[in-house]
């Protein structure tokens, strides 16, 4: 008798294989897709307006109706921003999360009135879920935020794991350690693929316990003479915690400032993740009349971001807090790339003022949160996955990842390393890296709309930022072909105008005559030519008196 | 008998106080003014088209006829980048400086065509200059660039010391090691003030030789199993030529590309600062010839500048090279803050090309280059000098370097910290930092052209760059102030325009109601009136419709 042949499994990631942020997956097999996360990644340096980038869900059109479930592992950006953007597309599919994580989406869902309605179930890791032809089920994984989860994935061709972003942790803030032999049960049923988190593949040795980056900022905060001000992430829940129980220790009160500082505690406090005592929570106005070394100010802002409270400390434009001499002020401070020419300005301003500036990279969401090499290779051990997929991270972190996979027993073959959109196949139990790719280039968050890579919008952005503008208004008689009016220019980010008047009159000038010569005059009514004649002469013209390039805009208006 | 009072001293540095880059100091005493270097800073972020930053020389309008000399120390480009923007501004003042210096500043110069001829008096170490009051001396140190100097002024006031860039290096690569009993000597003669090199005072330690860092290098491309390209900075000579001798020792051919590389390399061997045999340079083509394991790369782009020979391979743009399996690239890699994501992108491009990446931090020109902690402390307790000004660095490192001055026995208040522009004073001896301060704003070049900070061309280029432009033309009628023609929309940077066509015409439909109000109307011949409430209104209408605020720009056209 003929065994039925299983069909296909596809597995697609959407987003953060070449980068780190936007995780999406796709876990596809015959009518059923399953999604892990739907992230959002912060734009590059050349993306000027732009405020994120999320996955590109084409791929999807038309594949609405088999979405199962979208699964969310944690309330971090990289895994939950890109929720108020892609749902409402997908159809509303249901999400698939735990309680905190919940509350985090949910409470920025607001911030998107005009959107639909989310439809969440809160797991808890104990449920088993019947998604299509998947089996799916949970564990808990220590990260830096609590309720993280890892997900099971029975499939027709085998199990696959997704681990999330995970470190291993004997002593986590305000949770469990992760039951590790959850993981050997899991290898005893036999792994077919393990996604795993390479943000930290690169580093070698072990991760530190969430409770030594505690005593070490106790230490920190004790040897403080004065004000203690961190800048830190609001979604760093569990440093948020241990900050908490670091005040109630050593007998000082917190001032939170800082609207998604303030608003991930209250979601947290309400949930019952955040255990704080009654009055350690003060409001600024508070901290003001108590002695200096008895107040904490947790704030956001520790990245330079523009309107965020140290930003505005340091600006002198914060209503309430100015840099006291003694103040020490600790910058949870592995920069992000790109922030550090910002970061450094924003210390050196805070310095100068009479503050002592603390690193202390520990504190980072990317650092402290994340396993190292020894941890990567001891889960792959754990779980001796037949097919082994890096995930979360530049093209060399999944090389790293997959090379320590290669010395915790995985077959060269058999490291599956995709980029962004690179659909990996199993059939008969057999995976493979397929040279088919579905698309998967950026979609740029701007306002209420998206801008896609290949579109005008941006390159237009980049030229206008690079040397400006430059718009030329010719006023036409339509029957004579002969100028109205003295040509009008509109000039903005090319030259200061208030000091060039001689070069605008020059290229005034010089437009009349374009327009004067015979050949113009005979084409009068081609206005593509006269156009294009304007735009390639004054080019010239501008770059030969300036070696600047603004963009040229000739209007020709017939009256 | 009255002993006569000795003018005052200020020691004003314009540059290179705040961030690493566009380093200059004055030295100015009565009539008589001594410049040293005349460095560039590379752009930040925030500037948008601009080239570089260099210092800001208003203070010496007017006194340019009492400047008797500009002494460069070394070759770098935060010591020289500035010449030919600023020596003709500055009535062609003497530059003094040694041999390979000066064939870097006149090779450069030649990009500058239009520029006058600069007047270099070529000095030896021995040399004694007498500039106005001033008498000014040399003695060589260590960098990782040849015929890198330390300067002694002798002033009316006491005798300044300014080191340069320098470490301390007991095994240079072709050249000497600096002479520390000069140093005893001057200790000896009394040094009123250091100003020395902070660019790595927050690291702690000793700085390790040139030598140590050939050693490694050889390592690495010893172990290669083909090809090796490695990026480096074309100004960093001292590793050229250790990657020469490396090469002539294995075997291999040197294949130089990039201008700037094949530029620097041409003059440093034509000067004699570069030892290479006969042979050992080859063409690119020759090297294609070669079996991959005799071949060496030497280019610029490590830094992942956008035209240089390294992104060119990256994107297949190089007419003659493209990656290989088993090529092994070598990275100096300690990456200049804010090309972070661009050099991961360069990486990751290359290797999925299949080359092996080493990142190679030592051969970086801020990395290996420069004296650290401990180095710092010996120079000061070498030199003994009653005040201490610490230079080249952020803030922080300016402060950091303080404290170091303090355990090298300097008094807490002769540690002078100035600010770009704050002026410091020498009095009877004694050395204040004064609140006084000169303008030392960014100037920015662009193109043939500066500008400077509060000038409003780079504020509208961030504007454009952000959200874009919309330019709204009416053409009216004089005598009626009707509309004689339909409203002309240019828009750039802002929407998508082919696929938001509703959104324009709603918004002609918008500008013609405006005009057609009884209100405007009536005001028609007051077009700043029209132009303000077209500003205004679509401004907000745009904003509802997309979030974005584009830089809306109306024209009003009478005819």
């Amino acid at each position: 008798m003929l065994k039925k042949k299983q069909p296909k499994l596809r597995i697609i990631p959407l987003g953060g294989q070449e980068e780190v942020g936007r995780n999406m997956m796709l876990i596809e097999c015959d009518r059923d897709i399953v999604i892990v996360d739907m992230g959002l990644q912060f734009p590059e340096e050349d993306m000027p307006g732009i405020d994120y980038i999320i996955p590109n869900i084409s791929y999807l059109r038309g594949k609405e109706n088999y979405i199962r479930g979208v699964i969310i592992t944690h309330g971090h950006y990289d895994h939950i921003g890109a929720i108020p953007h892609l749902i409402p597309r997908l159809g509303n599919p249901t999400i698939f999360t735990m309680k905190l994580t919940r509350g985090i989406i949910e409470k920025r869902q607001e911030d998107f009135k005009s959107k639909e309605k989310l439809n969440i179930y809160t797991i808890s890791p104990s449920d088993i879920l019947k998604l299509g032809c998947f089996k799916v089920e949970f564990f808990r994984v220590n990260h830096n935020i609590p309720d993280a989860i890892g997900v099971v994935i029975h499939t027709p061709q085998g199990i696959i794991v997704h681990i999330g972003d995970f470190k291993f942790d004997a002593y986590p803030v305000g949770e469990e350690p992760m039951d590790k032999s959850q993981l050997t049960k899991l290898e005893k049923q036999g792994v077919l693929a393990l996604c795993s988190d390479s943000t930290r593949a690169e580093e070698k040795g072990y991760q530190i316990s969430e409770k030594v980056i505690g005593e070490t900022l106790e230490k920190i905060v004790k040897e403080a003479k004065a004000r203690v001000i961190i800048g830190s992430f609001a979604s760093l829940l569990s440093r948020v915690q241990q900050i908490v129980w670091i005040a109630e220790k050593l007998g000082r009160k917190i001032a939170l400032d800082g609207y998604s500082m303030k608003t991930n505690v209250e979601i947290a406090k309400k949930l019952g993740y955040l255990k704080i005592k009654k009055g350690t929570l003060i409001m600024i106005r508070q901290a003001k009349k108590l002695p200096d070394n008895k107040v904490i100010i947790l704030c956001t802002g520790a990245q330079g971001e523009e309107r965020a409270v140290l930003m505005r400390i340091a600006n002198r434009e914060h209503r309430q807090i100015e840099i006291e001499k003694e103040d020490t002020v600790i910058f949870s401070s592995s920069v992000v790339p790109g922030n550090e020419r910002t970061v450094q300005r924003l210390k050196d301003s805070l310095a100068r003022q009479g503050a002592d500036i603390i690193d202390y990279d520990m504190m980072d969401v990317h650092t402290g949160g994340h396993a190292l090499g020894e941890d990567l290779k001891e889960l792959i051990q754990l779980l001796k996955p037949r097919y082994f997929i890096p995930v979360e991270g530049h093209y060399s972190f999944l090389k790293a990842h997959a090379k320590l996979a290669e010395s915790a027993g995985v077959k060269p073959q058999n490291n599956l390393v995709a980029d962004n959109g690179q659909i990996i196949e199993f059939a008969d139990g057999k995976g493979v890296l397929t040279k088919k790719h579905i698309p998967a280039d950026y979609v740029m968050v701007d306002g209420l709309g998206t801008i896609d890579s290949k579109n005008i919008v941006l390159r237009d952005r980049k030229m206008l930022a690079a040397d400006g503008m430059f718009v030329i208004i010719v006023t036409i008689e339509g029957k004579t072909g002969k100028l109205v009016t003295n040509p009008d220019i509109i000039s903005r980010g090319f030259v200061y105008m208030k000091e060039e008047k001689k070069l605008i009159e020059n290229t005034r000038a010089k437009v009349k005559k374009i327009l004067k010569t015979k050949n113009t005059t005979k084409r009068a009514a081609n206005y593509a030519y006269i156009k294009n004649k304007i735009r390639n002469d004054i080019g010239q013209f501008l770059f030969s008196k300036t070696e600047r390039r603004p963009m040229i805009l000739p209007v020709v208006i017939e009256v």
